[in-house]
């Protein structure tokens, strides 16, 4: 058989592309991170940068060595003690995921049994508040990715505030795709292998000086996901609790200087185009969004619904085995319902989104869902244009 | 503004993009290249390869260090002394060239004035033998990259050999686009920066048994260019006439196992429907191509000519500076008239002749030649279902 | 000033160098490690070849994403619940640290108080068993890098075995540097910075068949470091718990291969060439090793006593800064009076060793502690030769 | 057999190590060196700063793909015309080498049959210049490696200028080892794969202003070595006469990038301390250096006698194969009697001569050729401290 492509494409959401600089940021003379004091300052300079990238006033940066599933674990290890009541904003796979987490360290998980395809009321969460007094911390996630839900930060993290609770995000798929404001949260946490485009492995946490009062008394115990070892050793010692790795802390480096230099609105806008192409695409293949509105239709991915008959592995396997472009599925119960294209960092460009919507417009085709290909690259074309 | 990519792509008849494993097999610890013996025995075997490709039976490959100009002057100085007749088969920027380098060495070049928008005519060829019966040497381009055009090779070389004359070939841009028979050739040339889509820097000399005892004959006086030399100093010392570079030898070896391993028939097909796409897009686009006839136009590149009124450099310009599409214009007498689009090697694939074509739609469309990005999608995607 | 070197080396016991065949495995495009079957099998793989390094017949190997910290934290968690006596095997830095892990999870570390300056003696292992019949867990660190120190983990752990206790061995920095059986264990951790020569961020647990139990009863809650999560997920649904790096999966694959082609046994006669050759340098040096008895002194670190006024810190600036070789100092108790070279992996070799000793002998001489470098230098080559 | 090093080092006179950062220039996305402008500005401030490290104050510096024998070359053809007298200051295989150059161009050799263990006597050179009064140019090796010897180059290009003549120098294995003045020289050469410990492939040119009217008068007729026509296309037109390599255009940009942050003088002062070192360790050896005089031996390679009884071959043998150290014999009449180990670029550290001369002397032991291998070693720490 002949092969369509000469290249292969991760157009799933998460992990991405790995683009040229990046691999070469990698290629740099190993240092002992534990002794170099070069290396301590680098890593030093990189929270800055990543403390900009946030829009921090105040409030600590550390980048710690683990995938971002251990960033959502150190948030509630470090703020939950036995009995504690928080909320969990539960309109999606992650968002609802939180309650197990809170469960694990013993809190009270107080559910809100959202509809996944609507994005979180900021009213549902304020009258939640209300119904639960001696709730002191909130959970949110961002995006979330399994059904590319945006949710609406700045106005949920002003009403978690305004009832005196503290506030966990979940920002690993949003965080270089839009504007992610770190006021009026207290732990942040980001991932390396989404839209930053570098390999898993990092884990980004943000923290907020009011949450350290909270993580003082909650006194975790343990030692790799200890945020006051961090504090401790770092901060007054420069030492790092366990060996650094450098060489993903160079991609990162890389990765930051590059949101930078392209300025951070044209990085925002880029996403908002690639959203917007990308909801076209599917209108021009009559696919439904998963999402009810576009509106909170994340600018990083896109999921819809597969239609009557269309089996997902099928579908995928076509897109990645025939034209060399992986798509995704979705998670838990969206399994099987819903499919997923990502457009985060790399993947956000006329070029890539032509290459995807390409493959799933033929894949559908393929398995009897007819639809016009040429008219799927215009609707895209159309956005850019 | 908004990049609407991420990534640039070369879309240029050479030097191409260069893929990661590739960039991976330059990654290599440095070798002595004049005294390892491993280093000697890699380059033999290399030369097996190359050797393979070609179709060879017998002759010898060298692979030597210098842009493939190098090469083409090395077939000339080496078999052309003072007073020799060349048959100049010159439907091309690069054919009509021969005349050039067979002056410098004191041929006497016959050229035969042909039609550039025509395949050289085997008939036509025959002729200018019977009328020049002192023909001892004949040039030939396989693919003239500047015009599009690709050579019957296999007709030509039989036709010149049936008038015991040696043949030397160009097939800098055709090889591992197309198959090429070494049969009835004396030396052919090739490159590294075209389809075999590594950087510039190694020219490949294929050499038949029969043309030493010309080259013995012209006793060519020289270092760097001297045949002869390398026989000697290769072949029967296991000594380079100079020392070799490494880290392009190992991406030629990369390059030439990775097209083995897709299979040189499958190659072939893919380089014959991304031609087929090409010349699709150019209808819908309704551009004129510049080889009159389709059966001509080259696997690897499409020329065609630039409507009226658009100007070449703008066109480039928007190609490159806005959609991160370069694109080339070409040589000679076709500066300013005739564009192209390559796609040897690793731009010979969907996606990428998507991306080039969407570039093309829209920079004429701003220059006001108007037409449907979508139709013209359309046209490339029809070839690959 | 003139730099008396042209490349920095690192000497410390980890982190370590990195060879240019590793680097060059980490420039390998990037897979989605969640959907990519392809990846699922190079992973599988590379568990068997680790499988196989430990001498394994039985059990379970998982690497997981994470500086090898994690690997000891995760050993003690999910085998320590509330109240469980565990026996702490203190002859060193991390021998003792197990302690405070353990309290961490709540179990009541029985400690012992041995001599960092002598390997832990079975005998007293057998009394302490005796002594406390209702320890169900030891912990063991094979190679105590702080001071130096390669305890007897065959004959500890048949020792402990015959009392039916549960066995945790922190092998991070004896793996690949002497014969590691995995026999008698329950938990082994390895991490990747050290004798593998890659870099930080990898964590290697080898599981018995027997521990599984014991982990099914302490029913460890938590998420990121749940070994029965690891097993439900992967072994059963080919899922890992979170998205897995490719890159270090990749080097790690890449040095486990080296280790083979070299063959074990050279691997750990180079390392016990490596320990003479340093210990001979010492007595060279006039230097008093840590530990007691240079039988138990480790084949991948060398561990000695600062003499009377030299400054750790000034030593080891003057190596570095000047001769560009980092060495280490220790820490906990012996920070400022031991200081340590590593020779493990990559550094354990002849040259690497006179680079070393001789950026050692000069600092001691600028400092104030004669001593002849030739002499040093002909030490280690006395062992060579 | 147990490895004694775990990583291949080459003390070759060249081509040499390459170190990570070089490798790392080199992974950088292709461009089109023929269209793109970003690559021509590039490539000309790279040409400023050779023009720089040459402290040139006029004249054009050119950087060719080929390897370094192609730029001696080029220098000749372009210079020499039939029966033009040029004298060859032939002290050395390099130096009397280039009157094979001269006759393959038709012009006359001037030999002076000078001794090769001596520098080159500026007063002889003047007294040929007075028997040949009609010499119009003159050939010298700057480092003829072969023998280990340092012309002086200021000396001899004064006294051929006095003449009036023309000079060609090979600089090849001299440039960034040792200070180079372009004042009084027409054509120098330079190479890559020597000290600036890149890959073979690139020729640095370096022209004086006046040789262009001889140039123009020889007229030469060919097209890869032509500089005439590198003069009118890329000066005048910005375009190279051929598809330009990228990749190790930035490997020479960032060597030399290398040598300004080090310092020229640092940089020229380490190499002296590395030849120093050298010779001290060849007097512990009781090796004769083959430079009669060690003012003259070179900075970049020592060149010395073999002992009676020991083979070249066999030595050689045992370095590389047993201690993983590569250092070369000698060419033409100098194979078999002279054995040389190299100091270049980043060959000139104290560590890298620990090294070569540990397995050097460690070899000639077991050949028989009996010396104290700390005596040796500590001849060169002597040096350093």
């Amino acid at each position: 058989m002949i092969k369509y492509y000469t290249d292969e494409i991760l157009m799933t959401p998460g992990p991405t592309q790995i683009s040229l600089d990046i691999y070469k940021s990698m290629i740099t003379k190993a240092k002992n991170t534990d002794l170099d004091e070069d290396f301590i300052n680098f890593y030093n300079d990189l929270r800055k940068k990543v403390f900009n990238l946030l829009n921090m006033k105040k409030g600590d940066i550390y980048i710690m060595l683990g995938e971002a599933m251990l960033g959502l674990e150190i948030a509630v290890a470090n703020t939950v003690k036995e009995g504690d009541k928080v909320l969990i904003i539960d309109n999606g796979v992650y968002g609802d995921g939180f309650k197990d987490l809170v469960k694990m360290y013993r809190g009270i998980p107080i559910t809100m049994g959202l509809d996944w395809r609507k994005e979180a009321d900021p009213n549902e969460i304020d009258k939640a508040f209300e119904k639960n007094k001696d709730i002191s911390l909130a959970t949110l996630v961002h995006c979330d990715t399994p059904s590319g839900m945006l949710n609406n930060l700045n106005e949920i993290s002003k009403i978690v505030k305004s009832h005196d609770s503290y506030l966990i995000v979940d920002a690993v798929s949003s965080i270089a795709t839009t504007n992610v404001e770190f006021q009026n949260i207290d732990i942040l946490i980001g991932g390396s292998q989404k839209a930053l485009n570098i390999p898993a492995g990092l884990t980004i946490m943000a923290i907020s000086e009011e949450i350290w009062e909270k993580i003082k008394k909650v006194n975790y115990q343990g030692y790799y996901m200890n945020l006051s070892l961090w504090k401790e050793m770092f901060d007054y010692n420069k030492t790092f609790p366990y060996t650094m790795n450098d060489t993903l802390i160079y991609a990162l480096n890389t990765s930051i200087d590059k949101l930078f230099e392209e300025g951070l609105e044209n990085v925002y806008k880029r996403h908002e185009l690639a959203k917007r192409a990308s909801l076209n695409a599917l209108k021009s293949l009559n696919l439904e969004l998963y999402p009810e509105d576009e509106r909170y239709s994340s600018p990083s991915v896109t999921a819809f619904l597969l239609p009557q008959g269309i089996n997902d592995k099928k579908l995928r396997e076509i897109t990645w085995k025939k034209y060399g472009v992986m798509i995704a599925g979705s998670w838990g119960k969206l399994e099987g319902k819903v499919a997923r294209i990502g457009h985060m960092g790399y993947q956000a460009s006329l070029n890539n989104l032509l290459i995807a919507y390409s493959s799933l417009s033929k894949a559908l085709n393929e398995l009897g869902y007819k639809n016009s290909v040429s008219e799927v690259l215009g609707s895209i074309e159309e956005v850019y244009t």
